[in-house]
């Protein structure tokens, strides 16, 4: 048994792919362990067209019910690596390893904790690691972003034209400046409104009912910043074990695609969070993983033309 | 007065732009002359993850009733030209230039025409590009669609409960049939109120005040084909004449894009049907104009941060 397509990975891309590998009637499965990924977890969002005020929670529930219309048969188990071997790929899981002729990676990322007290408690009350979701909220705020890498510099450039004041806090002696950041680090560093504390850690989170204000650490010395919300930017990692070796990944081990999320490799495609496009929103995924369903669908539709071609010129 | 951003177009994608360039602060107008576009004429859609069932128009209603939550001001103007002049861009319209750090284009699709004669004349009267749209005025008649291709046959299911008789005009030998339009060109084929004439262009329509009959031409002999009304369903156009000379465009006249967004000139993005992005579907770009956004929002961060640059190095 070859299925057409296996997707890897319940979040809106995957769940976007299977919507299109549904409606094109193929013979696939989708692989994931919890359906919605990190979009469960925004506590609200605003920015996915046509729905404008909902929770993340309740937005997958939405995409769940959408799936729930077509016969899609999920399989709840890890995947531990994916290979080639001629046309075919097999994706072994801690149980099976199954067959097929197209695999869509849409893994996502997992996000980076602080591991200080108070950060599960004010998780949603004013902390948040999310900064595109949630820093509309906090306009005309004092607010921190912990990271002065990749990450807390993009926050750190959303916010400043909304909130009041913005310390950046960064563990090392400096802010990310280098490579693709350089002009972002630039902009930051000459605006008025952001402060930039290095060799300093948060080691606490305090508030009431939200946020009040970070206890930071810095040179051994302990002081308390008091602030309206924190945004910890400190990275995420894409979870790409699974390909590696197999797909081409970038520095930041996102694999890398073209506009019709095609992999290096024939046949691979991947979309959302797993991907090296570079914004990570559930509106952008659910696109990309439309995309990277419908590259699927083209390719088995040329491979089966090749294929007719190839047996035909055998019999002649 | 100089914006941060002019979306032009206002169809799924420049409304998700439009949405990111609220929520983020930009002084910036979109210059649409109807919100949705196409999307407006898809009579059912049923892949845009969270809305199992619903019609192009109503989605486009909920896309309209989100950016209702914010202030945006909607030119209502026809775009003549775009350029550039140092690192601002100009955007003419029938009254006014308008002038702006960073553009949009989210012009989508027009209908492709057939360049015939008679076509100029008779569009409107009894001569339609638009089957969804026209179709119901033709009921009880006789009438022939234009193209065998996906459009084509979507058009003719559409008219099979409206009109008479059918004429389904392909000029190559045979009609689509496979993929997602099997079930639809099986449909097409087995109707009884449905003629299919391959092999068969259409080289002008006839008519005194409404159309009256197609000259057919077919292996060289032409005919005379008596119909009531006449559908126009060959595909479509990426609206791009404003761009030409500014962006770079694929042989399709489609403005290339990388997975951000970006054209070739910097400060220009493009999102949506108007790209090279292969997948014409609304979810995709809803994605893509987040893309868009967010590439410039980006953009004119890190271009604010090279401009503080230059003039503190000016001032010492």
């Amino acid at each position: 048994m070859i299925y057409d397509l296996i997707i890897i990975g319940g979040g809106p891309a995957g769940m976007s792919a299977a919507l299109y590998g549904s409606r094109h009637n193929l013979k696939f499965i989708l692989i994931a362990t919890k359906l919605g990924g990190l979009a469960n977890l925004v506590p609200t969002l605003k920015t996915y067209l046509g729905s404008p005020y909902v929770t993340g929670f309740d937005l997958v529930q939405r995409f769940q019910d959408h799936l729930n219309n077509y016969k899609i048969r999920i399989v709840n188990q890890p995947v531990l690596a994916v290979g080639k071997n001629s046309h075919v790929f097999s994706v072994k899981t801690n149980k099976n390893t199954y067959r097929t002729r197209t695999v869509i990676i849409a893994t996502g990322r997992r996000f980076k904790k602080l591991h200080v007290p108070g950060e599960e408690l004010y998780f949603g009350k004013g902390l948040s690691d999310c900064t595109i979701c949630d820093g509309p909220l906090f306009k005309g705020k004092t607010v921190a972003v912990v990271g002065g890498g990749r990450s807390g510099l993009y926050a750190t450039i959303f916010l400043l034209n909304i909130a009041k004041k913005i310390y950046l806090i960064e563990k090392e002696d400096r802010i990310k400046t280098k490579g693709i950041v350089k002009k972002i680090a630039d902009a930051v560093s000459t605006s008025k409104k952001v402060e930039i504390l290095t060799n300093t850690v948060p080691v606490e989170i305090r508030g009431d009912r939200f946020v009040r204000s970070i206890v930071l650490q810095s040179r051994g010395k302990k002081k308390v910043l008091p602030v309206e919300g924190a945004f910890v930017e400190i990275g995420y990692d894409p979870v790409t074990d699974i390909v590696k070796g197999v797909a081409r990944l970038n520095k930041l081990s996102e694999i890398i695609v073209n506009p019709e999320c095609q992999t290096n490799v024939p046949g691979l495609f991947a979309a959302g969070d797993v991907t090296n496009v570079r914004e990570k929103q559930v509106i952008v995924s659910a696109g990309e993983g439309a995309k990277a369903a419908l590259s699927a669908i083209l390719y088995l539709e040329e491979t089966k033309g090749a294929k007719r071609r190839r047996s035909s010129r055998q019999k002649t």
